[in-house]
């Protein structure tokens, strides 16, 4: 562990750390974070997909071992957070992460409890993700800030008056729902109209339809000619190759993005919207034109002074967020 | 005084009120409220329009008339909220209210200390609707709710986890600017496309455009023969009697707000929307097919236990806000 015993000393008992877990559907990462925001001891392993009870238990064996590295280092933990991908109903501590098998109103909560020693919150991943971006990331500091993750589905984290919106069920964020065109398609029924024009599936959908109907292009050579394996990331390098099918799609779809981030601005007038997920490997050909179109959508005073970001923590956001959230968490906030 | 000394009697100091003050373009409505949020000595009398001097003086005159008002009661007011129609940027105090002549960037905040013997808030007319309404309205108790209020104008006022959002720059809820329809038009650009298309504004715009294309409708007869003369209430005041373009306008715009709506759902998980506004007079025509459709768009979690109300308060709402707002100010939330 790098030099954690100068951290967070505390008069007779060593330095004090936050533990954070974020549990992906194939993976566990894990860190320990002073109170300023520094990562220890990162790790990460695969989750253990047997069961419900198998991840649970594998959710209280790293937080465990987190623990005992804190005491390694002459310290302790004071608290934890774990983020999951899903829903997590702060009521009665069930956990809705259909990725991890057994997670369908799973006592992530209960299980932990008794089984940890010391406190732990559980927070849903695009929580942590607008957390740790706030702390540590390309939002550091904003009190108004909205996390949108644009990957196989969109979803967004949001904090307001630098508190955590979690809505009336613990589902606020479900931006995939977003409604943007007024034809009703038979796809939105299933992931919401935004996900279905917007995510990198839509990406890739729209993409494979517009080649069934014959129009030439670079995506179908680097696809290896089958149109079938066309994703959003052969559109983007398409589209880098100036091929015109790709660049249109591209910009049809920053244009939706456009859209959707400009609801969110005029709504909840955020300071910084950071922008993540696998579609943003594709930000050089996406950012400019959402940053001029959404001028273009929102309210102009709320759009004039918007930073719009790409995530400067990646794939750690998650991990820096359930440090933040355990630290507050351990000052009762 | 209708009994308010028999409220909120406190040893030795007789009744305690908040002081309600709803400042509108035309009009100062005034109340005292118990912590109750028992109504006393509702009055109203017309904006002094003359300058934003004499109408910020006018303000500070009816505050200290409901602290008279108060003190023949036997008790006094703690603390008052005033509304204005526009934005209230908290860090300086400063509104912009352009319905109010001389109130661009006008200091309200500064004018009202030291005129007025108790502490004032000031919020905007939308942060009051929905504490009205969350407080003895249509979202009574919610912690999670929001205040939709269509007129000339769309805008939104947000409760959510118990606590007004401001944004970072005092602009949440410019809910107008939703952007809705791809293609975008050029009005959009003056007032947002969500306004243009689904206020009393946008819907008799839209009339008038579809009856000077030369259609026939029971409009232009309820309009005495002008078509320059049809306005929303004239589009719903037809619709009633069965006119087919009058309800296709009625059933557009149900889907474009149901469309808005759906989105503020998604976002932010809200247990009430509260509809209010010159619009909803209309409401027997709109509301049904709004509950519908939003059930079509919104994130199916969010919209399954969604409760979509009209305003029980009507005109008051903005009172009773500011009431709770004074409340809440007098507790130090």
């Amino acid at each position: 562990m790098r030099k954690a015993k100068k951290r967070e000393m505390t008069a007779g008992e060593g330095p004090l750390f936050a533990a954070g877990v974020d549990v992906g559907g194939t993976k566990v990462s894990t860190a320990l974070f002073d109170s300023g925001g520094r990562m220890f001891a990162r790790a990460k392993q695969p989750l253990d997909r047997g069961s419900g009870e198998a991840a649970a238990g594998q959710v209280a064996r790293v937080l465990r071992e987190l623990g005992e590295e804190a005491v390694r280092a002459g310290g302790r933990v004071k608290a934890a957070a774990v983020c999951v991908p899903g829903i997590v109903y702060q009521a009665d501590g069930l956990v809705w992460a259909p990725n991890v098998p057994g997670w369908i109103h799973f006592p992530l909560q209960g299980r932990l409890e008794g089984a940890v020693p010391f406190p732990v919150l559980i927070e849903s991943d695009r929580a942590a993700y607008v957390s740790g971006e706030a702390w540590r990331g390309a939002a550091r500091g904003a009190r108004d800030a909205v996390f949108l993750a644009v990957g196989t589905g969109i979803g967004a984290g949001i904090i307001s008056g630098g508190r955590l919106i979690r809505g009336a069920e613990d589902i606020s964020g479900a931006v995939g729902w977003f409604a943007l065109r007024p034809e009703f398609r038979e796809e939105y029924a299933e992931m919401g109209c935004f996900e279905a024009e917007a995510s990198g599936t839509g990406v890739s959908r729209r993409a494979r339809h517009l080649l069934e109907s014959g129009v030439s292009s670079e995506m179908i050579r680097l696809a290896g000619g089958r149109i079938a394996d066309v994703t959003a990331e052969t559109v983007a390098a398409a589209a880098r190759l100036n091929d015109p099918p790709a660049r249109a799609i591209m910009a049809e779809t920053a244009s939706t993005l456009a859209m959707g981030i400009a609801n969110i601005v005029s709504l909840l007038n955020p300071k910084v919207i950071v922008l993540g997920g696998g579609l943003f490997q594709a930000a050089d050909l996406l950012l400019e034109p959402i940053r001029k179109e959404i001028k273009k959508w929102a309210q102009p005073l709320a759009a004039k002074d918007l930073e719009v970001a790409v995530s400067t923590l990646g794939e750690d956001a998650g991990l820096y967020g359930c440090g933040k959230l355990a630290w507050d968490l351990s000052k009762g906030e």
